[in-house]
């Protein structure tokens, strides 16, 4: 078992001082929301994280979820207690409006929180993660009935939510879909068909769970368009809320997987009596796109999952940095093998590119706060082409790193780091879930180069540089320190570079989708690197001109210091693959293996 | 459970081809070895790896092995059985002299046969790794009848051999041990202690086990002087080899472990019933020069393992890439995902990068034939250099590798891979013991920058930048086509850079030992970059200048392109590392974090 502290002051650093909370709580829909109250919230949730959630993460690895004999499924010790404490504090609700019993708090502060649970234990959270993606797909889609009906206990945790998507044949294809809705004369629909990798698709936490399903109706189209979605209730519900029969649908067996044990992820089965009941969410033909709806909150709280491995990782390589003690350094026999060069170039290496993923993630946070609440439509719309824009960056950036961090880690622990009890190895396998799920990070790359730079022609992406490019200016002037000052000159190093990558891009791909497909996963990389460069940038000027002395300031700075100096130059071995990859082997259409 | 196609075809061109069989064949000491031998040799080896050793990696993977109440270790079904195949083959002694009863052939050809046990059964192939070191140690340590009561017996494979450094206070610093040896009547030594992380420790598979224990005498001076080299069967052994009474030595507990189940991780406990029975071997105190002695052979042989999971991770994804239908592609809907660009990518960053560790790996083994059985002593020192330099390179940047390897196969898979039973996931567990053991990756790097680039003020480095600027020259001579040319062109930047971060080294840590630990790894992946990137020049060169056209000749140019255009930019990233690091938060000597 290992301890963890939630980053407070670097949440709180990034929200007040980087971010800027104010451009978020100056929404008229944030009215309410003042600066002590996000203080607040984040040390309620640090609480229940470090002292409920992190003391179980170990437990859950061990225990797993399990299928019983009797088809019910059992999650590990103490799960079901965490989970009534996490619904008792109202945490599932903490972004949910209050119309519909939520906290209505922004985005952004939902993001924070959501890194403290994913970082005390990622399997624990991913349960309120895939609720809160239902949740969101019935605010906007449900009928007032479903909202009254299902809505208001998944906001308050009574019960939970999961999405049904993939299947055998579908999976990053989701136009495969076969499973069948038949529609029945009281209005509802007899649902057949089996799904896989269904997260939380059965256990005993709750009396109810809320699963939404993609099916096909008789009548529909091939492909995307055939495709509707559906409530498909565990339990059947009446018309006044009151909890029925056992509806059709079984957990038939649950993954034996790398990671994430305490997840049940759970093949279900539909109608295997006939039919289960579906009620038609949002028009019949529009599924796919009602499951769009909360696909950047969902890929937004993926990378999440990844800074938050990234940073439990980093914390227990640093304890145990400062525990064990071997070999001789400069500073004499015997030290902690943190003084040792190379294992401060691995936790740093961890440390500053958490706080980069975060820096990034919480920024992409914050603009779909603003895509939702400015008052000004163009406003609006731009701060959703930037949301749009990052959302990919976060997702498969982070995600990677949270494999790379966590792999760090367990180096740092040397020969211990590879026994399981030490619990460095439970990150490394936890953690490599999270470029594979919500669309891989293949996907999130040609989804980048694709919908958000060819599409618009990088108008986007210009438009952030441009700013960004403001930001080194500032840096640059004279009121700055030269620390500030170098680094400014390593940004704009870099956005050069990538003004130079998205030149190519342009030119190489936009006729020439397998040429887009090579180029996507550098130009991603380079991308997310520049981005959260500049915003490293920003939370550098911030730190060396407070006026405040404190152990987080100067470690912040050390931590941006590194980030210019020994993370961001891979920027430009992205940009050498871009510009390199004009070779016929890689968009050669025949297997080259 | 999944196939395994030992890459026969990529040995035979690097060995016969670009590293040069004939430099080694040629020495006096292999006068009886053919080319047409050699291909034998790895056809055999290769029906053994890939149909009796590759189809039990998943069983182990799942049963493990287990230590049984009455104190036995059992390892997994079939391994006992597959331990007599192996032996039967004499395979244990390939590369042991012929005076001992060994094949005597060169290091180069056992290097290959090593890397298809790794990749066919990474967990079984440990068991001959460590006999081989053991056997390395007491061939040129042992007395003559230390050596004819248990050398025989190991190089046939009848008994193992295991490795006793590590103890719970004493991992990568050795001079920590405190096992005691207190010398007896007889002339044997009463050894007390507990050893930790001893591979095959125990186990059922031959009827005697050769554990080579370092240990302290009780007038020994403090520090690694003071340790000794014991051998202390398991069975006590008769004069005239007659198997005896259990040595007090016992199985305390196996290692629950993230990966390699199926190798017994043991806890020994030496001396419970007052001390087992212990001889000296070599000179008392000398017990880590001793150990030194075998560990290029080991550190070769770790970084086999390295390449060797590339291999076998690659394999499994490209099969899976070929059979996996999903998405459109510019070919067609429900197309291989192998069509996909992205899909490429990373198959190719794995074939590539494998490749290239491979030629590296093969040539270093190469070397330390020259350097054994060269006539000249000058050549023999010369080689024996080169081989010391590009050990370390071998070891972490393989294994590192195999890690990123293992993970993307884990990719290509998507949501599959993450399944236990598909099998990918088991190659990352197994993966990321290697930059762990056989001293961590950390100390390789260290060990490069001091003892082989400062220590000689980056002499023999030198020689090599050489020796590969003239092949770039050649490579750039009108008589090559334009695939080659732009391949010198890119390595030889590739030297430049090097070079100039050589020049960097030498500068700022000659007298800055925690500047050298902090450049050591990125120091390291450079190097590793450059000199493989000269490999797979010489690989390119013979490749495409070759007068048949084989589907192998024309991957194996495809692989060195890509090797060029997207892998051997990482170099320059590195060089950035270097150049960049020369703020003081990389050698602030007080923790940081």
């Amino acid at each position: 078992m290992t301890d963890f502290t939630p980053p407070i002051q670097d949440f709180r650093f990034l929200i007040h001082d980087v971010i800027g909370l104010d451009t978020v709580v100056n929404l008229p829909a944030f009215a309410e929301v003042s600066p002590d109250l996000v203080d607040a919230i984040l040390e309620e949730a640090s609480k229940l994280a470090s002292s409920v959630l992190a003391p179980l993460n170990r437990i859950g690895d061990q225990e797993g979820a399990k299928l019983l004999d009797d088809g019910t499924v059992r999650t590990p010790t103490g799960w079901k207690e965490a989970y009534a404490q996490f619904c008792e504090g109202g945490w599932q609700g903490i972004s949910a409006t209050e119309a519909e019993g939520g906290m209505g708090l922004p985005i952004l502060l939902g993001a924070a929180v959501a890194e403290m649970w994913h970082a005390s234990n990622m399997a624990f959270a991913l349960c309120p993660m895939l609720t809160a993606g239902a949740i969101e797909a019935l605010t906007i889609h449900g009928s007032d009935q479903q909202r009254a009906l299902y809505l208001s206990r998944m906001v308050s945790g009574e019960w939970t939510g999961t999405m049904n998507l993939t299947e055998p044949q579908a999976g990053s294809d989701l136009s495969k879909v076969r499973s069948l809705a038949v529609p029945k004369n009281d209005g509802t629909y007899a649902i057949t068909g089996q799904k896989i990798f269904i997260t939380y698709g059965d256990h005993e936490m709750t009396e109810n769970i809320v699963h939404l399903v993609l099916a096909r109706t008789p009548d529909a189209p091939d492909g995307v368009k055939g495709i509707s979605l559906f409530i498909v209730p565990k339990f059947l519900v009446s018309e006044t809320g009151e909890i029925g029969p056992r509806n059709d649908v079984s957990c038939v067996s649950l993954e034996h997987k790398l990671g994430i044990h305490a997840s049940p992820t759970a093949v279900l089965s539909f109608g295997d009596q006939g039919g289960a009941t579906g009620h038609l969410v949002g028009e019949k033909g529009k599924g796919l796109a009602c499951m769009f709806t909360m696909m950047n909150n969902a890929r937004l709280a993926v990378g999440q999952q990844g800074v938050a491995i990234s940073e439990r990782a980093y914390q227990q390589a640093l304890d145990y940095s400062q525990q064990r003690k071997q070999g001789k350094t400069h500073t004499g026999d015997d030290a902690p093998i943190i003084m040792h060069g190379d294992v401060q170039r691995m936790l740093m290496r961890m440390r500053s590119s958490t706080e980069a993923a975060r820096a990034l993630s919480l920024y992409a946070a914050a603009q779909l706060d603003l895509a939702h609440h400015q008052p000004d439509e163009n406003q609006r719309a731009a701060a959703q082409a930037r949301a749009d824009l990052l959302i990919p960056l976060v997702k498969a950036w982070s995600t990677d790193l949270g494999v790379e961090n966590a792999s760090l880690g367990v180096q740092v622990h040397g020969g211990m780091g590879f026994i399981e009890e030490t619990g460095a190895a439970q990150h490394l396998r936890d953690a490599r879930i999270a470029p594979i799920y919500e669309g891989t990070n293949g996907i999130q790359a040609i989804d980048f180069i694709g919908r958000k730079v060819l599409r618009d022609r990088a108008s986007a992406l210009n438009i952030l540089i441009t700013e960004a490019r403001d930001t080194v200016k500032t840096a640059n002037s004279g009121d700055q320190n030269g620390t500030v000052q170098t680094a400014a000159q390593q940004v704009q190093n870099a956005l050069e570079q990538l003004s130079e990558s998205t030149d190519i891009v342009l030119d190489r791909c936009s006729s020439d989708a397998a040429m887009a497909q090579a180029l996507a996963s550098p130009y991603l990389r380079q991308a997310a690197l520049c981005v959260s460069g500049w915003l490293m940038l920003r939370a550098l000027m911030t730190a060396s001109s407070s006026p405040e002395a404190t152990d987080f300031l100067s470690g912040k700075v050390k931590s941006c210091q590194f980030f210019f100096s020994q993370l961001l130059p891979e920027a430009a071995f992205m940009a050498a693959q871009i510009a390199n990859c004009s070779e016929s082997e890689l968009h050669e259409p025949q297997p080259l293996f």
